[in-house]
């Protein structure tokens, strides 16, 4: 046992050798199976090159991006004692490792895509097989990138500043400084995170919005026609968006929440057998469970029969690993905290005694804060699912409000939207408040922690719904027979609801995430309060409640000038081409995706830079504590208006869909093309940029703002200079000397 | 001059029975002018008892609700020690006089708009004098009230409490008490705001919305047209939601603003010649002033001929009366403030000895917050107007939009009011930063005084609007001449203007006022901090952010559900009552009025609620802190929420209106019934709710909470007790001191 012990954090990176080594077996699964005719694999062929061309010029920018952030972060590391510009070598692995997961999502679901139509040739049971198994090979992929990334640069950090250095003299800021250059990793995530997020969202609404206004309005095709120049962009945009956006975004809060955790349980005095480091390797072995058992889940998601529920099975799986998890996490929690009760170091006085009305807490409590954060997520997805799912009171509430009109639909859709922000809210502050109880603010982090466990899981239920999406629109282009679109369809439904589930999941786990990285910011900036009575401090929270209004009208109407410039060149292509319309001539599909590639990455770059750099402005110029009070409001409205916007769209589109079966309203049945039809179709499309691309941004826009914020902090001037070191010095210390004794029983 | 300082707080009231005086002679000169012909003085007949039946329904429904809330006030005063029964007395009268300014305004509106209809006939230079008398009369009386209201009860509550008291011995609590009995003035006034808004909001919606889908989409008659039913009930509207509404927010502003800098004020530690308490004195010396400079103002508003510019004329009454009252108030400050610095008695130690980093201001950095005051109220306004201007870009860019549909019309609009949060909050930020640095937090609140000095001129400006509005529309209903609407028309093109930048100054002026409540609160309550980097003071952050979401959707969906009632009554009038359209018969006029009436009076109470409870819930269960976490909330999401809602609103109303005289989209030019102007009117309806119910109800909502909060603050427990008492104990004792000596030289 003493041997596990001091070997625990080699093992780490091994969990996520384990999850690539699964992907690989179920990723050489997918590409052996059949791909269909001609027809099909030249369509999948368009839609997989026009991802990659999308991929290559976002890496281009970014790459520039990486350059010049990564020269700066190398040389503000030369600039403070407290730093290291090997932060920049973090950053840029980081930064490669979410583009590199993005990549084999998108990889994936490109070859599942088709793949899944023709599985749906044969049953409802194989197309589910295929089109989950490729979900899957993106949630490990993802998963098993980010554990590696973070378990094997811990281990290096650690080596260089802590372990090696501990047995000859004791260096004051040694764990601090790890995990200070750990950060640049979570910081090279998040920034592509958001990239991806923005541009991936920009790409999917203006192909659909531009694909829609000239195809369907004023051509009079259907969506999904092979005529329509658009089309390939459409589709296209579900991969960029929906996969490669969501897994981006989930790499991100997978590896802020361990790292926000790490860094708050550094500052844990903790008398444990892992060198009083137990609280900070506890994230990442969490989350190691937590991919293992997303394996067996995902196992579990089967189906025999054409009339098997497709979403009875992924729940299935989906609570496996949650409940597999949970129980494991009691039984590690048990082996790995200490027995005593601990508590923060700044809690203690200069005696080391306790200061009085300081939080004490104990592994059961960290446990109980870990439970918290899983009844928050999973509140989460229901609720979420409540307010956007056919049938319920929301959605039936727009649906009426479709009767008088555009206007009157469109208010009942903000309305709810609005409305649907009550429930989510007060579920957090629970959460909030519940998590802290059981374990301060570690506590927060660790619910954070405990409900992205299973992130795996989560992703691959996410990236099935794009795929099912995209094998749905390959079956309609290449006109397969109704029963095979019957299955797809089938999917395509779940997988709409679990694209509304995924999103109350990602906001909350984002909203946790902040909050605990807000912590580790204050505790790494060494500020003792954020005092809102303080004037400077309340601006900060108005400047940074503005930002997600900013950040949201810049990307709508980034999404609206995409689409005009998509119906611009749709509109030439049918003037110029002849034979488009008589299936004569080919389209030039590239040429749309051109359009969206570009104007997507045109237009993420303001919304990307006001992330980056409104903290660093902020912070340096009006110190810590103002930035504490920009993170806070940041963070509430940020959440609001995610919550708000990811809602309203959702609840949009299922309203519309709703006419698809017939709506009664007030005693009369309206279908397709009736007048309130056309009404619900405006909410939808309002709603398309609501839901896919401001709404989700919001999310990886309040970590990125807190992450910034957490990389910048050690270089800030704080009225209480002093304070910092002096703690770190404290805890180093203390695990200096456990590391000492361990190394000597080695 | 000694003579002057002792009597100055019973000079106060004058300046009140001054304005009021001013008023009754103004008018008593519109009601003696021409009323026209039969059929306009039958329509304003109509309008006149329509408003009345609203104001006698809601009042009726308020009264319970003074009745219950002024009997816990009285039992809640007799259970705390630092508190009185009185408070009840105070709360009523508040409420009585905010009902009576209501009434005022409303009756003389429903005067002036027959009589400047007449007054078009002949002149436009009679009409705006006809009209802007009216609204002048409106802000006369609401300014007046406030002021004999709050400067009455104030020399009562020194009596009893402080005066009297002093010169026998000396009670702990003396000013404090005087001030939190005070508050329930404040209360009772900004109460019946509440419902004044929000009720009104919801009715002029109301019969707006339901006026149009059925009269100009279903039966195809003109706006404002006899034969429609509900078109007397969409007049009234204008009167209830515009002028009585408006009127009853900004008496609340106005006392609220008072109120707050009185309590800052009694935290200072000043050596002046007014025993102490000049600090106290000076926000209602300044209002005072403020109203006799407003009347100057008003009084040069006028134009000598046809192609006078009304605008230019209102400007030039607008900027006389806040320059002439920078000027006096300079004076004033000088006078009253002492030559030394003073500070805040938080920040003296127990030896009397300031503590080290706290903040000592002067009389010119007081001076200093109220130019900074003026100087936001100012760019509010220009930034409010550029957002919603005709023929700018924003409104511009919606217009653009508007061609390719419904949906990118709603998408164009929220951008815009999306992105017009930036420069407001940039300057909000700036002005509490700057207001702060001049003067600390009472800066702070004195910047609010500053920019509501002038409000009676504010108020005057805003009324105008809705009165030619009104006076348009009975031109229009009694179908007079061509020229006498052109003039009409004049006028309410200026007075959707100074609509729009009246709503940028009424948040300018909540938002200013929140935060002094906010910091008297804090004072109030003997809290040190409000510390979000508690776990359930970042929670209460969240709920608060949150109220103003579900507090929007309630009143836009209370629109929906009001318009959809009147609906079903017009259609029902239409089918039962043969000949209306042939003009045979008469239209039951009072029945929508009831309509609206019942339907605003029944969904105004839900919001109106939350608005009340919520701080008292918090504040009970959770303690002092977590209530000031709330209020943060509260007021960042609701300033952003309202400054959101009114931009978004008023830019679609001018985009829609530009297609009256025909826009350019991409070289065609479109006018109305174009398709793009279809898309426009969809994005009017949808901007009516948010422009004119919820949007500026976000500013009492955010204006009450922290009243309630302010009132209940004494009786809430905190952990550090005694800090409270002990700080008060201090400045009553250097007042009484003061008193003492004053006292003995009369």
């Amino acid at each position: 046992m003493d041997l596990l012990n001091n070997y625990l954090i080699y093992l780490i990176p091994v969990f996520g050798l384990v999850g690539i080594l699964v992907m690989a077996i179920k990723s050489a699964w997918v590409t052996k199976q059949e791909t269909g005719d001609a027809s099909m694999n030249e369509l999948a062929g368009y839609i997989a090159d026009g991802a990659m061309a999308f991929l290559r010029a976002e890496w281009k920018i970014l790459s520039y991006f990486v350059v010049v952030a990564g020269l700066l972060l190398a040389w503000s590391g030369t600039t403070v004692a407290t730093s290291s510009p090997v932060i920049a070598i973090s950053f840029v692995i980081g930064a490669f490792l979410s583009a590199f997961a993005g990549y084999l999502g998108m990889r994936i679901a490109t070859k599942s895509n088709v793949r899944t139509t023709q599985a749906a040739k044969t049953s409802l049971a194989q197309a589910l097989k295929v089109s989950f198994t490729g979900g899957t090979v993106m949630g490990l992929g993802v998963a098993g990138l980010a554990i590696i990334g973070l378990g094997s640069l811990f281990i290096v950090f650690y080596t260089m500043y802590v372990k090696n250095v501990a047995g000859a003299t004791v260096n004051g800021d040694d764990m601090a400084k790890a995990l200070d250059v750990l950060a640049g990793f979570s910081l090279g995530a998040e920034s592509i995170a958001l990239f991806a997020r923005v541009g991936g969202g920009i790409y999917t609404k203006a192909a659909d919005v531009g694909a829609d206004l000239v195809g369907k309005v004023e051509a009079g095709i259907p969506e999904d026609d092979v005529r329509n120049p658009a089309t390939i962009a459409d589709n296209v945009g579900d991969n960029v968006g929906d996969v490669a956006g969501m897994g981006a975004d989930l790499f991100g809060s997978y590896v802020a929440t361990m790292l926000a955790t790490m860094v708050l349980g550094r500052e844990i005095v903790s008398n444990d057998a892992f060198g009083g480091i137990a609280p900070v390797l506890l994230p990442m072995v969490i989350a190691g469970l937590g991919l293992l058992f997303s394996i067996v889940g995902a196992s579990l998601v089967k189906i025999k029969n054409e009339t098997d529920s497709v979403q009875k099975a992924l729940n299935i799986g989906n609570w496996a690993s949650i409940i597999l998890t949970a129980v494991a996490t009691y039984f590690l929690v048990q082996w790995m905290l200490p027995n005593d009760s601990f508590h923060m170091l700044r809690d203690e006085d200069a005696n080391h005694a306790i200061k009085a009305g300081s939080l004490v807490f104990t592994k059961n409590g960290v446990f109980g804060s870990i439970l918290v954060g899983l009844v928050v997520g999973t509140l989460m997805s229901i609720i979420t699912e409540y307010y956007t799912a056919m049938g319920k009171r929301p959605v039936m509430s727009i649906i009426r409000q479709s009767a008088t009109g555009h206007a009157t639909n469109i208010i009942g859709g903000l309305a709810v939207g609005m409305e649907s922000t009550v429930l989510p809210i007060l579920v957090l502050a629970a959460g909030i408040y519940g998590s802290y109880f059981f374990a301060g603010l570690y506590g927060v982090a660790i619910a954070a922690a405990g409900m992205m466990a299973t992130t795996a899981m989560q992703l691959a239920i996410d990236a099935f719904g794009p795929i099912a999406d995209n094998a749905g629109g390959i079956a309609e282009m290449s006109r397969l027979p109704e029963e095979v679109r019957g299955r797809t369809d089938n999917l395509d439904a779940v997988g709409n609801t679990t694209a509304a589930t995924g999103k109350g999941f990602a906001i909350a786990s984002a909203a946790l995430t902040s909050l605990a990285l807000f912590a580790a910011f204050v505790g790494v900036a060494g500020i003792e309060h954020i005092d809102i009575y303080k004037a400077n401090v309340l601006a900060g929270l108005f400047v940074g409640g503005m930002i997600p209004f900013i950040f949201s009208a810049l990307c709508i109407s980034a999404v609206g000038r995409a689409a005009m410039a998509m119906v611009e060149e749709v509109r030439r292509q049918f003037r110029e081409i002849p034979g488009i319309m008589e299936y004569k001539a080919r389209p030039e599909y590239e040429k749309c995706v051109e359009i969206s590639t570009k104007a997507s990455i045109r237009e993420m770059v303001a919304p990307g830079l006001i992330a980056l750099i409104t903290p660093i402005v902020v912070g340096f110029i009006f110190g810590p504590e103002v930035l504490g009070g920009l993170l806070a409001g940041v963070t509430v409205s940020g959440v609001l208006m995610g919550i708000f916007q990811s809602n309203a769209g959702g609840a949009w589109d299922n309203a519309k869909k709703s006419f698809e079966k017939g709506v009664e309203i007030n005693g009369e049945i309206y279908y397709k093309k009736s007048e309130p039809h056309k009404a619900s179709v405006t909410g939808d499309t309002v709603g398309d940029p609501f839901k896919d691309t401001s709404g989700p941004s919001m999310n990886i826009l309040i970590k990125l703002m807190s992450i910034v914020s957490l990389v910048i902090a050690p270089h800030l001037n704080t009225n209480e200079t002093g304070v910092k070191t002096a703690q770190r010095q404290e805890k180093v210390q203390s695990i200096t000397v456990h590391v000492v004794q361990v190394d000597k029983k080695l």
